[in-house]
C-alpha cells in the first residue's frame, strides 16, 4: 500500500494510536483546528501549525514575498480563530534553497511583522536552515481561549443552522484564475487572486461568535465548504442540508464565473483556502452579532446524509470532494 | 549579498527587529535553545523547533525511518534539557515525496512514540502534506521550567569551570565514517554511526544540574563544543580556555581515530550533534551530582578570548568553526 492510497485522513487514524502518554496534560489532542492544553487560571491553551511546501501549497511565480508571509502566518492564526481563541505567540521555521534572494526573504519577513503585529502575536524565534531544492516554511502558533468560549468541531446538534462569516469561493476562483493565466486579463480575477494570497483571519470574528454562547460547532474553511463541513458531521455525528442559493459570493467571484462559463457553487465547496469560519447554532446568532457578518447557508440534521439543495428543490448528495493532500483528485 | 555571505547567525540578527509586539508575555525570545514565556504557578514555559530537511540534515540511505523518527524528536528535548527543562508535548509536521514508502513512515512514527514515551511527552498533531522532492520534518515541543532552575546562555562567570554531562565528538565521528563508508569495516565506527543516529537527550541531567544551584549557563552540544561555547561566551560576554586532555573521548572514538589518523579533538570542538550538554559553574558541581556524570573541560575567563590549551601547555585560538548552515566551510 501506498501513501497515496491512505489518503491525509487515513494517515493521521494510522498514526494517531498511543501518540497520548499523559492523557491528564490533555483536553484535546489530535482531532480538531488546534490541540488544547490546560493553561493558568481556567483558561486553555492552543497550539496549531501549518507546513508549506513550494510547488506543492504555493509557486515562487505566483506569490510575492511579502504575500507568502502574511498567508503563512495568517493561516494558522485562522486555527486559533476558529476555537474562538487569541493568538499569543508565533515560530518561524525556514529551509531555504539557493536560488531565493534576500530581497524575497526581507519581504517575506516585511509580511510575516505586519500580519503579527496587526494581530498583537510575538515572533520569538524558530529554525533557519538550506534546502536542496525547494523553499518549506513551517509555522507554529500559541492561543489562548476561556474554557467557556471554546468551540470544537464536534458539537453540532440536529437544528442547527449552519453559517460562514464571509464569502466563500474566492481564493479557489484566483487559484483558477492564477494557474489559467487570467489574473491580468481582468479586475476580477486579480481581485480573486489577492484573496488567494493574502487570507484575513476572522480573529475578532471567531471570538465574538464564541462568546454569543448560542454556537455549537466551529471550524476555518481552508479545504473548502463541503469537507470542512464534512469535518464538523463526521466530529459531530450528524448530517447537513446546505442550500446552494444562500451560499454568499463576492462581486468578483460572481463576474468572473460568468467570463469563464463556471459554477460559483464548485468553486465554494471545492476551493478551499477562503479562511472565513463557519459554525452551527442558533439561527438568532444572525441578530445577536452586532459587528460582525454571518450568512446562514443551511442546516444540520440527524441522520448522517449531506446533501446541497438547488434552487430547484433538487437535493445531490455532497461528496468528499475537497484537498486530500496525498490523493489525486479527477 | 547573498544569504550565503550573511550566514545563518548574521540573517538571525538581521529578521530579530520587530518581532516582538508585546513584551510583557515574554521571558526569553529569539537567542536561546528554547524560547521562554511565562507560565502558571511561577513556572515558566519553553518552547523549541527543529526543521530537518533531506539531503541537508539526513541522507535517507544512511539513517533508518526508527532512527530518523528518534532523532528528530530527541534534537529538540535536547533543548529544552539545555534549560533545564521538562518536556510536556511534541508537535510533528511533514513533507512526504511520493518515493518513501508507508513502511518507512510506520518505522519514523515507531520512533518518534517510544523517544515521546521515555520521556513522557504527548504527540498532540502536527501536519502532514506531501512533497515535491525532500523529506521534510518539522517537530516542535513545549515544555516548563521553574523560575528557579531555569538556565541560559548567558550568566557564565570568569572563574566558572566548564563542563559536559558527556563523551564529547562520538557524532562527528559517526558522520565521517558513514560518509567514507567505514561502518561496515569497524565495530567503533558502527558505534559512532549509531550516537549519530540515535542521540539520547539529557534531560535528567539537565534538571540535576539546574538544581544544584551551582551552574550558572547552559547550552546542548549540537554545533560542537567550539561553537556551542562561543554561544555562551558571546552572550555571558566572557571568555574560555578549553583543556584538550580533559575532553572525554569514547572509546569508540579514540579507536576509530587511531584506524583512520585523525585527531580526536576536531571532531569534539568541530563534529557537533553529540547532544550532550555544555555548562559552567562552581567546581564542586563534580561532587554534588550523585547520579549525573559530568566532566570538566576547561574554565572561563574574563577577556574575551577563546583558547585551546594543548597537552604541552602551547595554545591556540578556538575559531567559529561549528556548522552554520548558510556558510560554505573549507
Amino acid at each position: 500500500m501506498k501513501l497515496s492510497d491512505l489518503g491525509e485522513f487515513g494517515f493521521i487514524r494510522r498514526i494517531a494510536p498511543d501518540c497520548i502518554v499523559a492523557s491528564d496534560r490533555i483536553v484535546q489532542g489530535i482531532g480538531d483546528d488546534c490541540s488544547v492544553t490546560p493553561g493558568e487560571d481556567g483558561s486553555l491553551r492552543l497550539f496549531t501549525t501549518d507546513l508549506l511546501v513550494e510547488r506543492v501549497h504555493f509557486l515562487l511565480d505566483g506569490i510575492s514575498g511579502n504575500q507568502l508571509g502574511l498567508k503563512a502566518l495568517a493561516v494558522n492564526l485562522s486555527d486559533i480563530a476558529a476555537m474562538g481563541g487569541t493568538p499569543l505567540d508565533a515560530y518561524i521555521s525556514i529551509a531555504v534553497p539557493e536560488g531565493i534572494s534576500l530581497t524575497f526573504l526581507d519581504e517575506f519577513y516585511r509580511g510575516l511583522k505586519s500580519m503579527a503585529a496587526q494581530f498583537d502575536v510575538n515572533l520569538l524565534g524558530g529554525d533557519t536552515t538550506i534546502s536542496k531544492q525547494d523553499l518549506v516554511i513551517n509555522v507554529a502558533v500559541t492561543g489562548t481561549v476561556s474554557r467557556d468560549h471554546i468551540l470544537y468541531r464536534r458539537g453540532a446538534q440536529p437544528g442547527d443552522a449552519i453559517f460562514v462569516t464571509g464569502p466563500v469561493g474566492d481564493a479557489g476562483a484566483g487559484l483558477h484564475a492564477t494557474l489559467h493565466g487570467h489574473t491580468g486579463r481582468h479586475d476580477c480575477a486579480a481581485v480573486l487572486a489577492r484573496r488567494l494570497n493574502e487570507p484575513a483571519p476572522h480573529l475578532t470574528q471567531g471570538r465574538a461568535i464564541a462568546a454569543t454562547g448560542c454556537v455549537h460547532a466551529m471550524i476555518d474553511v481552508s479545504d473548502g465548504v463541503d469537507a470542512d463541513l464534512a469535518h464538523i458531521c463526521d466530529r459531530s455525528e450528524v448530517g447537513c442540508v446546505i442550500e446552494s442559493d444562500l451560499l454568499p459570493f463576492s462581486a468578483a467571484l460572481t463576474d468572473y464565473c460568468k467570463r469563464v462559463e463556471l459554477d460559483p457553487v464548485s468553486f465554494a465547496l471545492r476551493g478551499g483556502e477562503d479562511y472565513v469560519l463557519l459554525c452551527t447554532g442558533e439561527e438568532k446568532l444572525l441578530t445577536v452579532l452586532s459587528e460582525v457578518d454571518v450568512y446562514r447557508i443551511g442546516h444540520i440534521i440527524a441522520d448522517r446524509r449531506r446533501v446541497l439543495r438547488k434552487a430547484d428543490g433538487s437535493e445531490i448528495p455532497l461528496g468528499s470532494m475537497g484537498w486530500d493532500h496525498f490523493r489525486v483528485h479527477a
